[in-house]
Order: structure tokens, then C-alpha cells, then sequence
């Protein structure tokens, strides 16, 4: 078999140097994608409907005679959801309630609730949460069209209170995706448009005569999406732009090496680019994966995109100790981190930066993945040292709010004033003084 | 007197397309600069300091043999403090403990905690909250230093737990601003380099032999930075690229017409650019306006700017009533929202989408800017419609925490399965099989 997993030693000389070629991953901006994507924006920002009309005919070969012909009626995303087999329908509704149940409690504990305080001279200060007026979810056609994102868009922006979710959701040739239609049904999307591309991107952003602005976008797509959403990030909101996907898995040597060697895969099989690496203290342990994994890998499915994703961007590293591998995490930063391991709590507690933990041998990304609850759209590429897991704090806003009373306004005043007047803003300080007694 | 205010009154047929020529605004997106930018960050990410140094000396006339010699010691932050003259130094003191008390009770506030639930079957969910471990704040050189701008920045990093705070600030012909720097050391900024432009954002973005990498940029910036901070969104978080200022005041008629007068001039003394509007269902309260704007503009130091800015960008509108005042500020999404009236609370209730809300007559915006605790730091350009002022959540990241028990693993795996058999996905199915118990 010519299939082979890189190994490191942590305690080698040059493996700081190693780590980094394993991890370095240059997101390629096609300067011609990025040309096209701006011109498609462009036309759709002056034409309106008729530009996504044409362009929709033109790349999806969906031909229609008004816009308002590619909105799917409510009736045809429930008929998608009734035709479900009663089982595949029992486990999409049970993981969006738990997605569901998961937000409310977030909802609640990430403090998306106005709060003020009043000090001793009567002077109010504090937030006003306000949820966003209107999303766009994103939904790519073809192969790599997932029902369960469509949950873990749509729900966070339902539970933040967004009056309006508009997805956008392509279908080539006119070819639907029942799964992600019934998908749309249980999480409660407004309005569905079968167009995509950067294209929808534009009519999202800017409005058309059919289409309303929306105030951002989620969702992931191609690289022309991914163009487009970068350029009309400040006209909306957009999220994050996602890089190929990675888990880290920290093991002890406790677990069965097949399923760390399944949970590799899980991650592997996503995409060529995908990243799995294995950081363990056990040397035995480590050959025991590998041997899992050369065992496991010809009865997959996927077998081809596991075995290319695990030749060119995995990795088996022996490290020092538990604790060496958690710094080695909180470096890498990854999307997914799980701890297999005992007291797999007493590791979590090193970790700084990941976009899921998951804790134990019990715990497979899978879960995560679809049902546990907590979101799967997460930081990747060394972005979780700075941002979030897609959730309800992403579809609310807030606004400061100052009530400043007349005795208030005479105490800030003299402060305003004085340091106005050293930034050389005059107005700033006559502003301030005018709310003094004095000139009452 | 050549100076004239357009005015404008929402019963008037071609009001909203009025309103819409009033409001556009487009950021001039110059290739040039940004072709620039580029290259000079590709420049610093491959030679580090030595290309900094460069940069340094063509572009602000200071030269050094080293990047740490551009550090200034604590000793001259300390120095710059001393030497302020004891009003302006209390003043930025008592500026700062308002912020910081005010970003206090946002840190609780925010849910900028770690929580956790356990579900029946012994399963964990939750997220863990994490301040990011360092930033860097951009501080411009030259006329738009404002040491106010500082305090905002850094103070809400150092609230959230932010470990390292570094600041760079560009020091043409080696000229330093004393009140910056006394600024900066109330925050408590960590390091301090006099380096500035695209080379600065470089530097922080990658890191260098000298400089390490940071987490999120932060501050503002000229044309360069701006277009540099596009550019390294994504290796680091930034924050918003911010637009022209702006304030719109929404007034009943009962507020003195000099103190509106002078809450528009202190957003127009800004800049050229920036906008100045008021909204009034009293005419005469409008042409009281009017009148103090001729009578006061020629008092003022920054006269030109003034009256530039609101020839061409400002208005006075005569509204029907407050509710449709309300209804025209939430279209406008302003930075600033004056509510300058009786009762203001009651209209502030209907507002959804401003930066900050300054309830009352005794509320001018300038107490805001400087002191009375809230951020200054605010969404400009329509973005209130989906972004908040800077805050302690700008700060901080989350990580999802679950932790699946053994009974848990066989109930979510089963739904986990039976959706990745749905999706294709082989090895996510299998991964959650392997924990079902029948496979124990």
C-alpha cells in the first residue's frame, strides 16, 4: 500500500519548523474570480431583477420570465418536508430542536438583553439590544448542499428574534434538493429564491425590485460567493469566510484507536483540503491509529478524498505530554479540538482557542456536527484565536444609550470641554458648555 | 451671507429620493492605494523588521539601526503623563475611569462568561469565553490624534482580559504627541512603537523578528491602513472600516435652537465629509435653527470645515410628527441619534438601528465623544443596521464545550448517522456508531 501519514516527534530539532509547512494553507484569490465576481455585482446593483434573471439562466440554466417565479411557494417546502421518510423526517426535526434549545440557552446567557444603570446624580447609561430586521442564508446547490446548515444558519437568526430569513439557495438545471427544502420548512425560513452565485450575493445585499435588502449575509459557497460576500462586506454584515476544515484530536492513549482513526476520517472525507491531525503522548498508541486507519480506510466510501486529504495535510504527532499537546493546540487554533482522554476536563481547562471542544471518548465531532446543539459553523485557519461559532449574538446589535441629567451635563461638561479643546475641536467644547448652569 | 443649508420636507413628493442623494455616500475605493498596500505588506511579511525600518524612514523621516529602538520605553509614557498640566491630565483621568467603569458593567452585562448546562442523560453543553491574548491598536500620527481615541480602544481590551496591548503610533520627523502617549499610559499599553501606515498593520498582522503577531487590529487610520486592514482581515480580526462621521438630531422644538445649532456644528467640525442632520415636525424651530447656524458659524475656530461639510452634506427637514422622525432615523441607521425632546424615552423606544442614543437636551453628543463612558468608537454608514459601538465583546471569543455522555452518544448518534447517511457522509456516520453500545 503506498498510502502514508506524515509522523512527527515534537522533541525533534526542526519541528517547529515541520508543524508550520504541515499547517500552512494559502487561501488562493483568483484575481479573475474576484473580476468577475465585482462585474456580476455591479450589473445586479444598477439592473435589479432583470440582471439575476439572466445570469441565472445563464449559470444555473434556469430560465424564468419575473424573479418573483423563482420564489418557492411555503407549499412546496412542505411537501418536500411530508415526502421525507418518517425516519430521516424524525432525526432533521429532532436535531433542530435540539439546535433550537441549544440557542435559547444562549440567547439568554451571551447577554443579548438591553441593560442600563443610573449614577448618583441621575445620569443614565447603557445598551439597547435590537435583533437584525432582515438575513440572507446562503445555501450552495450540488454536492456539497447540507440540511443541517441550513439549521445551524436559519436557527441562531430565528432565536435572536430576525424578523425576515431570505434564503438563497441555487438549482442548476432546475434539479431541487428536497432534504434542504424540508430543512428550510422546519427551521422557519421566510422566503426561498432558487438562484445563487454571486449573483444572489448581490441581490441580497443591494435589493432588487423583488428582492429586499437584508442586513447580512451567512452562509457558505463557492469561491465567486466567497468573492462577492468579501466585497460587500460594510454594505451588509457578512460572516466569516471559511477556510477548509480541520480537527485536532489530543489523545491520552485511552481510546480505541479505530474510532480516533474514524474520526480522522470524518473530518478527512469532507474534502481534499480537509486537515486532520492526532497529537498523543503514546508512541504505541500512535502506531496503533495508523494501523487503524490503514486497516479501516479501503472499506470507506469516501476512500479516495480521506486517503488524498490524509496524505497531503495530515499528520501523527507524538508529543511530550498532555500538557505539551494542549499548547500545541492553543497554536493551531483549531476548528474542531477533541479531547479524548480521562478527565478530559482537566486538559479543557489549558485550551485558550478552538471553535468546539469536545470532550471524551464519547463525544465524536459527528454529533457536533449535526444534533448536540451548538452551532457547526466555526472558526478556521487559525481564526479561533479571534472569533466565534456562528450563534445568536451574530443576529443582534447594539446601540449605547446616554441620558446625561442637568447636573450630569455640568460635571461631563468641564471634562469634554477641557479635552476638546486640547484635540482643537471647539465646537465639541461649546457644545458641552451650553448644557452648563451657568450659561442657562 | 453665501452659506446655505439644504432643506427638505417629507410631505414633499420627491422626498425619499431627496433623501437618498442627501445620504449616498461612496467610499472612494482607490486601486492605487490599495495596490500599495499590498505590496507593501507582502514585503514586511517576508523581511520583517528590515523592511519596517525601510518603510519607516522613507515615508515618515525617522530613522533607526533597529525596530526596537522605535519602542518607547515606559519611562517616556510616564514622562508624557508628568508632564501634562494638571486640569488636562485630570481630565483624561477622570475620561478613563468613566470608560472603564462603564466597560466594567458591560464585561457582566455582555455574558461575557463561560456557562453550561447538563442535560437529563448526563450530556454537557455550553461555551467557553476567552479574551483574545493581544492586540493592536493603530493611533494616527499628525492632526486626527486624538489621545480620546486611544482611551476607547484600549480600554475595552484591558477590561476583557486582553493580555498584551500594543500600539502603534506613525511619529513623522520623529514628532511625538504628549497626550497621546499620556493616554496611553492611563490605558495601560503594554509596548509602544512610533511606526505607522500599511508597514504598522504588517508588522502587528505577521509579526516580525521584533514585533509579535497579534489577534485582532484595532483603531483607525488613513487611506493606506484602511486598505491594509482589508487586506489582513482574516490572518487577524479588525474592526470596522469606518466612514465619514455623522449625527442626526431628532428634535420637538423644545430644545434651545443654539444648543442644536452647535450639536450639528461639533459633528461637522469633524471633517469635510462628515453629516450633520435634523429632523423637526416644528418649522419654526427649523428656521430658529437656521438663523443660529448664520449667526454662530462665523464664531467659529474651524469655520471652513464647517460650513463646507454642511453645505454639502448636511440638511434641515421638516417631518409630520416625531413618529415619522423615528421612522426616517431608523432608515438612516446614524453613528450619533440626538433625541433632543421631551419624554425622549418614549420615542427612543421606537428607535431600532443607531450607533449611540443621546437621550435628552442635556445629552450632547460631545459628552458622549469624551466622558461619559460609552464608546466612541461607533458603526457609521448604514452599518448600525447590523454592528455595534466597540465594546468588551469585541474582545473576548467563544468556544462550544460539549461533552457527550455514554447514553447520550447512543441517542445523538443515532440521529447524527442517520442525517450523515442522508448528507453522504460515510465516516460521520460510522465515527457516531462506533459509540452506539451494541458496537462495545
Amino acid at each position: 500500500m503506498t498510502f502514508k501519514i506524515r509522523q512527527f516527534d515534537s522533541s525533534s530539532a526542526d519541528f517547529a519548523v515541520a508543524l508550520r509547512k504541515v499547517l500552512a494553507f494559502e487561501a488562493s484569490e483568483d484575481a479573475a474570480i474576484d473580476q468577475a465576481a465585482a462585474g456580476i455585482l455591479a450589473n445586479v446593483r444598477v439592473r435589479g431583477d432583470s440582471a439575476v434573471l439572466e445570469y441565472t439562466a445563464r449559470f444555473d440554466a434556469v430560465e424564468a420570465e419575473s424573479l418573483s417565479a423563482l420564489q418557492l411557494p411555503q407549499a412546496e417546502l412542505d411537501a418536500a418536508l411530508e415526502g421525507l421518510e418518517p425516519k430521516r423526517r424524525a432525526a432533521l426535526e429532532a436535531a433542530a430542536a435540539r439546535v433550537r434549545a441549544y440557542h435559547e440557552k444562549q440567547r439568554i446567557e451571551c447577554g443579548s438583553h438591553s441593560w442600563d444603570y443610573t449614577e448618583a446624580d441621575g445620569t443614565v447609561l447603557g445598551q439597547k439590544v435590537t435583533p437584525l430586521d432582515r438575513v440572507g442564508i446562503y445555501v450552495p446547490g450540488g454536492k456539497a448542499a447540507y440540511p443541517s446548515s441550513v439549521l445551524m444558519n436559519a436557527i441562531p437568526a430565528r432565536v435572536a428574534g430576525v424578523r425576515e430569513i431570505i434564503m438563497v439557495v441555487p438549482t442548476p438545471r432546475g434539479v431541487r434538493n428536497p432534504l434542504v427544502l424540508a430543512a428550510a420548512a422546519i427551521a422557519g425560513v421566510d422566503r426561498v429564491f432558487t438562484i445563487g452565485g454571486a449573483q444572489a450575493v448581490g441581490a441580497l445585499a443591494y435589493g432588487t425590485e423583488t428582492i429586499p435588502q437584508v442586513d447580512k449575509i451567512v452562509g457558505p459557497g463557492n469561491a465567486y460567493v466567497a468573492a462577492a460576500k468579501r466585497r460587500v462586506f460594510g454594505t451588509v454584515g457578512i460572516d466569516m469566510i471559511a477556510g477548509p476544515s480541520e480537527i485536532l484530536v489530543l489523545c491520552d492513549g485511552t481510546t480505541d484507536p479505530d474510532w480516533v482513526a474514524m474520526d480522522l476520517f470524518s473530518q478527512a472525507e469532507h474534502d481534499e483540503l480537509a486537515q486532520s491531525i492526532l497529537l498523543s503522548p503514546d508512541a504505541a498508541f500512535l502506531s496503533a491509529v495508523e494501523a487503524s486507519i490503514q486497516r479501516l480506510l479501503p472499506t470507506m466510501a469516501r476512500k479516495d478524498v480521506i486517503e488524498k486529504s490524509l496524505q497531503d495535510r495530515g499528520a501523527l504527532i507524538k508529543v511530550r505530554d498532555m500538557d505539551e499537546a494542549c499548547a500545541i493546540a492553543n497554536d493551531i487554533a483549531p476548528e474542531h479540538l477533541e479531547i479524548s482522554a480521562q478527565n478530559p476536563r482537566h486538559w479543557a481547562d489549558k485550551i485558550r482557542h478552538a471553535g468546539a471542544i469536545f470532550l471524551g471518548r464519547f463525544t465524536s465531532e459527528s454529533l457536533g456536527d449535526y444534533c448536540a446543539g451548538p452551532n457547526h459553523v466555526l472558526p478556521t485557519s487559525r481564526t479561533a484565536r479571534f472569533s466565534s461559532p456562528l450563534g445568536v449574538y451574530d443576529f443582534i446589535k447594539r446601540s449605547s444609550v446616554i441620558e446625561v441629567s442637568e447636573a450630569g451635563a455640568q460635571m461631563l461638561g468641564e471634562i469634554a470641554a477641557e479635552l476638546a479643546y486640547g484635540e482643537g475641536l471647539q465646537a465639541h467644547a461649546r457644545s458641552a458648555e451650553y448644557r452648563w448652569k451657568a450659561n442657562n
